[in-house]
């Protein structure tokens, strides 16, 4: 059973402005959901299509709420609704850490790509992403999806870029088209890595700040243009987890 | 103009089975179509809603035909479609060249996937990738869109896996949740690389000719539980790329 109150709430939560307004977001599938119940994300409204069987030990106290797949359809952001649907409170991010290494985006629009990097930080041990104001919203659905509840163990800032930036006295890293080789990086024990925006990369007047101008070499012939922002940060991320 | 014929011949090309019939793919999206065009692809059928400037170069002899936008969305495999729709034939393999690195695939099932490791092969340098014949179809619309016309450089052959394995006589790298780390690897000049299902991994049928087992370290304390195969494809590439 779902309230009219409920379905206008949840339908809401699609736009970041209703998102803020009551500090919720929405994540869709089992498999989500089920790893954001155990990341200790706080649930406040769940629901599924599916009967659950007695034996089937949820791992939380709150059983998800029986609707029908047209309700389900209502509330559901994806053309064909995987059957769960939960809402959760925006989890409070803890203090920037500013000892750690920690992965600046400029403008990274793409929910998919904002999601992968998410959950690439979550691989190798980065705790804190620092966001332009104007990348995707981290609560955005798509981003919860492709994050896979790397969400609610990566903590992201959305700061005034160009502020931060000056106000760095690390090393900041950044992947542009003609930096230096990945083999000859030093990593030093805390600094920035910035990743630009997936058409333009990072902007001249935050390119200013990069200490350190990074590639990842291709081959001589390649036909490919260019690899996509997240591929990038996984390269990146990677090289970076080899020598710490 | 298009012709109600032209019309039942393209949305069938949305389908494997016709696609094979006619030896014709579709692409989608003026930058794609201009790169496959640049690849050299050939052109059968050309469509646009957005009337050419006469000062606009086409890279092509062959103009784009206009179309009404209702007739877009008619052969449009997207939602929104871009405006550009264009049909060529299916390049020729040529034969699969067994003295180079070689990427392999067990049943890869999600076309964006497959479609980055093509690009990312066509990046790396890495010319055939050998697939399990329930692999996602290289000429699937959505595996052309996201290889952004490195399907047109990358030769994809479809093989029977096991059998080709088998007869294999160099090393198979293969990328499993407990192998060894990515530093202590000695690339040979010769080698296959073997990257599994999205859900599954490498079935163990095919995992028994793995002679090098890989594995990407995240941190100790992650809570990302895998990498996507496109990633860990992309980050796997990028290390044997630097030690060539």
């Amino acid at each position: 059973m779902i309230s009219n109150s409920e379905i206008k709430l949840i339908t809401g939560l699609h736009r970041k402005k209703y998102r803020d307004l009551h500090n919720l977001f929405i994540a869709e599938g089992e498999k989500l959901i089920k790893d954001l119940l155990k990341s200790g994300a706080q649930l406040t409204h769940f629901y599924t299509t599916e009967p659950i069987q007695p034996t089937d030990s949820a791992p939380s106290a709150i059983a998800p709420v029986l609707i029908s797949e047209r309700q389900m359809q209502k509330i559901s952001g994806q053309k064909n609704p995987s059957g769960w649907l939960a809402v959760f409170k925006q989890p409070k991010n803890t203090a920037l850490d500013e000892a750690c290494w920690v992965v600046a985006l400029d403008d990274v629009q793409d929910p998919g790509n904002m999601g992968t990097i998410l959950r690439l930080c979550d691989w190798f041990g980065i705790s804190h992403v620092v966001c332009s104001l104007d990348t995707v919203d981290r609560f955005n659905p798509k981003v919860v999806q492709s994050s896979m509840g790397s969400i609610a163990r990566v903590q992201v800032h959305y700061v005034s870029l160009d502020q931060w930036l000056d106000a760095q006295t690390k090393p900041i890293f950044g992947a542009v088209l003609d930096g230096q080789s990945l083999t000859k990086v030093i990593w030093p024990k805390q600094g920035v890595l910035l990743m630009g925006n997936e058409g333009q990369g990072i902007r001249p007047q935050r390119a200013r700040y990069i200490t350190d101008h990074l590639s990842i070499s291709g081959a001589p012939s390649r036909g490919a243009e260019s690899l996509n922002v997240a591929m990038a940060t996984g390269i990146l991320l990677h090289q970076w987890h080899l020598n710490q």
